[in-house]
């Protein structure tokens, strides 16, 4: 069965990313190319051109149309043909191209991959800290992962991987952290997981270190998942035994995005709530976290992937830790969600 | 099916290519190894050593014969091994690789993939402006393109990409040609199919313009294709309202060859008939007709390959227009050449 | 059938290759994991963590465990999990991960790979000039083919290559060797090949020359072969006519070691028995032979594994020499060894 679920929106890109030019991107192993028209709205349409198969995205905009870069049709937002230059400039019935609810929001590009009568823009993970929103400020960014997306909530879902694989960038060295102490719960509402951690009386990461100046606090670390792979997590670090969200508070967003069965887009964004004009600690705070994803997930979780060697995760029988709640609820909604998806018969099938 | 048309010549090389040392190109999926005998004629193996399948374009020549660069033996043109060095020196049964007809031609080498019994050399393009013909000055020159073939001989019989994808190079810029107007037919004749396409007062092209100062011409661009990937195409820049060879006369060959099923060889030769003792023109020349095709097509062209995902090319319902036609009617004849050379158990399975 | 050998001691690194830090080698396609406990014994693991899949050789070393370097797990030398740092700390049961006879000899590391009922480290080849031992001095190194190890083998066991392949290293060039002649001859002593080669009157190789001044000796050559991949390889060079064993002894080990189907692991050492203490020499002695494994060997039969395109080797109905026989035996034992050792089932299918 596919691994991917096609009704829920899918980030596919940070506001800046699209300007003047068509950008393409790979989603669910689906061409996609999003652009803006004359207004600045966004459309998304399937980035194979249906005349010649070109990709669109070697395009370029000619007002309020998308004009293919080999043969010159021009396309409209909801992906008709509005323009055949040759000849007679008849537009042949199939001269169209799938087009994808599209919204803009909160500093983040949207595409809803599946059926559109089903698109709500108010399921859209709400990104309160991202796009110049008042009062916070912080960096977006943006890395490949050649994994299955489900490896990377995986990660994310399981905190206590950040001891041993960030314990310089954002995560707590367990050597300086005698007298420490974590707590977990996780908690499943409807289709949402959460993973919240607390680690008290605990050094600051050194992504908090430059904001919060004492030697210990307390580390609230909550995680939110939402199908199919939105994941906000929550950090604040306090004074020792004061009440989260006192202190310092870095929420961030995890946008996991499938490209392939093979690979994933991984969309961040990190923000924070103190000096907000430091401008040289926010260029410093966006190194640390891309250079904990780049340099110290990401080959784990390729490894991960590799050495799975494209089986199943429970064929493969994993030892479940209770760490793992979390991580396992969340794959079981996924599979729940995608069999749900299935049309009929293959529903059936699949019983 | 098979995308490949067995019973054709195909160009695996320019006279140049191939010298001293033996030298190795894999065309249709199969290993070939070139090399010339003492009186300098070519000769074209099955490039795999039929002892432990090394690749003789790995070994040198010896006289009239060609050594492995493995262990040794020997083996003649036809592909018969004449030397076995070791002990006491028996040639053993299975010890010879197949050998295809090879012709040398205009300065371009060409072998025949299918029966040897149908090999006709007078079916060989006639590039009769290359390897030094009198009144001629040109270049040769190669790029490998990741495509399948098909979709480089459908680049070239619609020339009217030019515009949008090589407005600087070898097309005319649609926002300097104003006034200009094109028209273009389609003939099929036998197998051959031609695409004509005729500019009136149109800017000439960056490569046109500096043999042709004027301001406007007209430009006449006779593409002809010949089964399975050889198209010889016939442009001249004459004044605005003179006949069809008067002017400058710039005509090329597009030999496109497939490697295997996901790439194809391009070989292409571009002559003209004024300045030909310009070196220095002849120099720019070569360079904007390379860098069209590696810098323009190419990456087009692969990007349609990869959409298209393996998936044959009227599965896919593409939207054609009239100036596919010329495109269309290539296919359909390789189609059927491709059908009618098979196997009769084959070809009455396809029915 | 699958064309690996299980049942046999598999070279997996040099001593030196494992000391603080665990070191991953896949092996017959498999993940392995290799580290030392605190007194310095050497451990296998397969290299996959039971929980995440994770590579354990990202992992490090905590006294006599090797800890996962993603979640903390931590596993003893029988793969046995001995540290779940999360929660209550329980243990599943799914928490263990294989473990393979590994055995340290003459400063190389040997896993078993098949039923450790079946291991018997007298089954190790003697590298007798390895590891320090008194009397030789040498080097030892490693690369990797990208090919089926069987061509690697096949190599090695016909050294007839050596005179096109490697005239100016370890090979002697046929054009100043003159007057020289070479006799062979081929055993096979239960699941043992031997192939030896002696060469009289001939000018002494290039790794040879530096120790041995003379214009011409006799050159002795005898290659002894045990299964999967272990080849032992006897050169000497004496004044002609002398006895071997006399003049300049040269032995070198070659450990063919499958990676995947497609690609194999080459360990080599080689040692001499002369001028132990010049290092300058030592020096370069390694540097011809790994050039011409790796600029003379690889390439060629990389080759060959590209153009059999996955076929089998008999299946392709090589010509074969007389100089073939050692190779075709060690095929012939390799593929009874496998057969033998497939379960009853599928051996009963097979038959």
């Amino acid at each position: 069965m596919t691994k991917f679920l096609r009704n829920s929106w899918y980030c596919a890109g940070w506001s800046t990313d699209v300007t003047d030019n068509p950008v393409g991107i790979k989603i669910l192993s689906e061409e996609i190319v999003l652009f803006r028209t004359s207004d600045g709205t966004l459309a998304a349409l399937n980035g194979r051109c249906p005349h010649r198969f070109a990709a669109l995205s070697l395009g370029c905009i000619k007002g309020d149309l998308i004009e293919c870069g080999y043969h010159g049709l021009q396309f409209d937002k909801h992906g008709v043909c509005r323009l055949n230059p040759h000849g007679q400039g008849k537009v042949p019935p199939r001269a169209h191209t799938r087009s994808y609810p599209a919204v803009e929001r909160d500093g983040a590009l949207w595409v809803w991959m599946g059926d559109p009568a089903l698109a709500d823009p108010a399921d859209i993970m709400d990104l309160y800290f991202v796009g110049q929103r008042e009062g916070w400020t912080g960096v977006t960014g943006y890395l490949k992962i050649n994994a299955d997306y489900q490896l990377v909530i995986d990660n994310l879902l399981d905190l206590t991987h950040a001891t041993y694989l960030h314990p310089n960038t954002v995560g707590v060295d367990p050597e300086h952290s005698l007298g420490a102490s974590l707590s977990y719960d996780f908690k499943t509402e409807g289709n949402i997981v959460r993973s919240n951690y607390t680690f008290r009386n605990s050094p600051p990461t050194a992504l908090f270190k430059p904001f919060y100046p004492q030697e210990r606090g307390d580390i609230f670390a909550f995680m939110r998942w939402e199908p199919a792979g939105a994941l906000l997590l929550d950090i604040s670090t306090t004074g020792v035994g004061m009440p989260k969200g006192t202190g310092v508070h870095m929420p961030s967003a995890h946008l996991i995005v499938p490209e392939t069965e093979q690979t994933c887009h991984y969309f961040f964004a990190l923000s924070r709530d103190v000096e907000l004009d430091n401008e040289a600690k926010t260029k410093t705070m966006g190194e640390v976290a891309l250079s904990a994803f780049i340099d110290e997930d990401e080959p784990v979780i390729h490894r991960c992937h590799e050495l799975m060697n494209g089986a199943e995760f429970f064929e493969l029988e994993p030892a479940i830790l209770e760490t793992d709640i979390a991580g396992i609820q969340a794959r079981r909604i996924l599979a729940k969600l995608i069999r749900q998806e299935q049309p009929v018969r293959e529903a059936a099938e699949a019983a």
